[in-house]
């Protein structure tokens, strides 16, 4: 279903950019968790708009709980949180010259002309708000089993920033990296990136971006068979994300370019457990947990909203135009897409070890 | 679940490498396609083994129709088809060393020792071998809409040997990849990619390698909202094939490197119509169709069976041991799982098509 | 899932009757349809309490559409509805006795306490209200194709004021039954059944009924094969209805106390169609339509919620006790559950007519 | 889908009842169940044609297993079950004049022409042979967890045989039910049963009858919210069963003829838990069990297949026709269909107990 994701919970997200408001209902997550509303707000922050990197547009997005918490906690009942969009604007609207590499063009043709597609619509970034909401309650309930998921801005542009060593990262690190107003490993990097996205705004253009995120703390043997592996799980609701344009887990498109010998990865006994001896895989060897992090990297493609001249057509004329888009755009969206993708994969593996049991009880 | 995809058609593959046999359901398959069994065998042969390339392990992989086919056509019930696997070996079996980067590990211990990993088990790559027979199927019925789909080995190791241009691929170019042994664009690089194998084997190594898929004919607007975007649902189905660990759409990951002035793919008015001018976007923008030809690689990794002396831990005594693996393995299995992408594919492209109609009627 | 119905569209509702507020996202719901806000409201008055058959509470449910309609059509995004709580009541509430043949037992035990159970919580017959939304909606879809649905009080207790008949029910007679404060076919009977009320609401008791429903219109041929089938799909959602213990199509418990011979639906050839000439089985035969009206029944049991004295036990001290429920209660919730049953059944056939082509196009 | 059932596990049902075979996969079914060959074969045997009061029609329904089934346990890999057709017929056909009640007419319109329909094709009765291969694991995987299920014939025609007291069913009736040849709970009406039977094979008729089942052991609290109540999932199954054409839980029907003091069920304090004191709600209160026996009724339609002439119509000529169908059916589908009624509950049960816990861990 279009905006629908899950097995085992079900996240359905709803809203446009311009109408009444966005939200989420989240049905079949568990009674008992201690609903931490500071965390939660801590993630919409990181996601909203206004930092000193994104869009000066200012967005108050407080959540507001209609249903399914109840004295501090999860009830078990589906819950449902609205993000009212305050700035209300005019109904009319007339999509006439569909923006590049938006869901303009696709998305007027497919419903007809019924779509809202003011500000982009369903379409928009601003949908990853409710993602936020329903990602930061599996954020707290996976760290309350001990599994930490965090993730950070590896590269802009052609700008490197750093991997995590994927035998090595942990939850404080995870954890410190969300501290950061800008979760890059390599510090020495901050300046560089101010440089570029400072250069980038002036340009009045975009860049690109790629985030990389890990899970740490899943036992081993989580996930299953074909489809249900954990890539194809994370995949399914990453590539939700708009603008995400590639998914790959632990080396990824390089692991494509090595031999089996150098990318296998080996085990050795640890303490009577069976583990790992290097995580080329990202934590994944078929389709189930290794207990190794699970480390992934998305590629966020540049905001399509650009200042920039650009080409496209008047739908209703059918004449070749210029497009100047105005307003205020993220030069780097990939930067507020971090919480998202942490969100997205919390969200993924809280779903997955809602799985029954493998072995029958 | 595990071995289940789709929406609007079910394929539900089911076996074991040594078990009695391996097949497919494909249920809410439409009554009506003319059941073309010699295609069908065409695409289930190159998936096979026994090829110069590949291992020289003999498998006749020839489906046997139980259900669904009548009269030559399908009828519109569940189709079945199983494949025999006629060489039966002993029930006797311990997993006592997992192979590194296969499923042995976390299968014995989320399973708790009940599962059947003889060979790979349900994780074998044979198990594409169904997914193959339900994905000609699609080829076929896409194919009598003007939609075609093929793939070619993009790359092997550090070994580039080409990719689509996104904005001029068409059916001609990816009918005529499926005649050849080889399937790569860059035909001078036949002698590098035989003297490749051919190291790669005799090392008693493997490598891995990058799949370029596209798909032509399909109309703008297809796809959907966030999770039913065109992007989720091909990753879903393509991370259940084995081995594959990245999946990327247009430019992908160098989409990131880039600047939005770079990467949008303006409109020009074209005979009536409204076309992209450029194609960096994989043909999917807002999660849907541009109509522009969908492309998309994945990445493979290296056959994790290799002959090489290994690292691994015997089990039942927690001893750290050497493991090697005999028997014919594939140098590069990226090379068998051409059709396998493409076959992936066309069943997620078959689904999508078979969508609700997005304006009511 | 829980609270969310549905293959083609997925209906989530959420809230609980004394929380924030409740409400329904319908995901997948076809853009372009005309908005009737009239129509819409009607029938939530006609499930709202207030009536003079009903309990004397007052709620004015009036929804509010948070997205999916813009300009007065759906757009194709996920229209979501919110009806605010206006009483808020006290957040201090602890369950000491469970009330007979409600969920308050099993729901306190499965949630170990966790559970919002305030009036009945996410489990109360006031969820029913955004379900009769959605369902309003596609009421409203199905008319736009000739298709009407409506229902009646077909019995009360032991009185009973009649049954459609099965090959004569039509648009109009449908249609007129919405009209009517009691949707009743024998109107002789409205005294019978003011009298029976009266008589049960001074005993402090309660009273089961049988609602008949209707679906005149469908082609023939709708539904499909075994889980698939009009009826199963149907009774999925009917039995989310709370309160409802049966459901038969056509003359369904009654079939199994005949003969083949009686209850066999023969054919006539009638202008150039072969339509049945009797529909004991309900319109539907191998799961399918057979183009005759579509005929159920749902056997809604007595409100469980009555004045007299009943017996359970104090869950904190474990001791017997009598239980006297207090306030305002429906004296016959059958009555009211009549347009919950008749937008339940639209959800289930628009849902149904919104499956893939059998035959490939 | 058409033909694949549950939520935790996935049943698909294939094939047709002239095909080359037919089976089922279920996917997801946890390792570490003891197969037990011996107790599916008593199932399946329970179901087959060829009794005193069945068809004598024979059909030696081995089941062949395929997969997820590896040294006498399941391995938590897809379980593939075949039965083989062994009596192929010809694959000339043609449906010129549809039998009354059966699926041939809307099948036929639905999938213009393209429909197996020999013997009724995946319509058949006869593919509840696999349900039942299904349902058999899930009855042993229930009874070793102290759960049973069990059925009667409760009725057959106007004859009543007595049903289950709701209270007091235990493990020991319904086991002693399955070991009978005829399962009545009157014995004395043994006579009366032989007798019907015979009189409507000789008058070439057919009869229908009531199957009651119930589950005894089920915890409290399971099933859930609105659509995943235990009627819901039960019903969604049930109706797959072709000829069912009601289903009621506790008193059922009859609960809405009553008063809510005569139907409510109230607790009292037994040894530290609180039980029901009576079950006129089947053991289903809000949805989920309240610990009491869950008890249902299905309505099931007398054979359609009868001798007698009927009124049909040439679908190529239009001509109206009177049919007769020859062949040895079944006088009464309802005794054989008690152990597939108590299979397809028994899937319910064990997928709902597969639900993910309601309260985090």
């Amino acid at each position: 279903m279009s905006s629908v994701w899950g097995k085992n919970i079900k996240v359905s997200v709803f809203g446009e950019s311009h109408g009444n408001g966005i939200g989420v209902v989240i049905d079949g997550f568990p009674a008992g968790l201690a609903y931490n509303e500071e965390e939660i707000l801590a993630y919409m922050k990181r996601r909203a708009p206004g930092g000193r990197f994104a869009t000066k547009r200012s967005e108050p997005d407080i959540p507001r709980v209609l249903s399914g918490i109840f004295g501090g906690y999860t009830t078990g009942a589906p819950i449902c949180a609205v993000i009212e969009n305050t700035s209300q604007r005019s109904s009319d609207y007339d999509l006439t010259v569909p923006r590049p590499s938006h869901a303009d063009l696709p998305a007027v043709l497919k419903y007809s002309g019924f779509a809202d597609l003011r500000g982009g619509g369903h379409y928009s970034g601003r949908l990853t708000a409710p993602l936020v909401f329903a990602g930061a309650l599996a954020v707290t309930a996976l760290k309350n089993k001990g599994i930490h998921v965090g993730a950070h801005l590896s590269s802009v542009g052609d700008d490197d920033y750093g991997c995590f060593d994927p035998m090595k990262v942990d939850a404080e690190l995870l954890e410190r990296m969300k501290e950061k107003e800008l979760p890059i490993i390599d510090t020495g990097a901050w300046e560089r990136f101010a440089d570029k996205i400072e250069t980038v705004r002036k340009d009045g253009d975009s860049v690109g971006g790629i985030i990389e995120c890990a899970v740490v703390g899943v036992p081993v043997g989580e996930g299953g068979h074909m489809f249900e592996s954990v890539e194809g799980r994370l995949a399914s609701i990453l590539f939700g994300i708009s603008g995400i344009k590639g998914v790959e887990f632990g080396r990824g498109f390089d692991i494509s370019r090595g031999l089996g010998s150098e990318m296998n990865d080996g085990y050795a006994s640890c303490e009577d457990r069976i583990v790992p001896i290097s995580n080329n895989c990202g934590g994944i060897a078929g389709g189930m947990t290794t207990g190794a992090p699970i480390v992934f990297r998305v590629a966020m493609k540049p905001t399509p909203s650009i200042a920039k001249e650009q080409d496209s057509v008047n739908i209703h004329t059918g004449e070749n135009v210029k497009l100047n888009i105005g307003g205020r755009h993220d030069p780097c969206i990939a930067l507020r897409a971090v919480p998202v993708v942490e969100c997205a994969a919390a969200l993924a593996i809280f779903d997955i070890l809602l799985d029954p049991p493998a072995v029958i009880e």
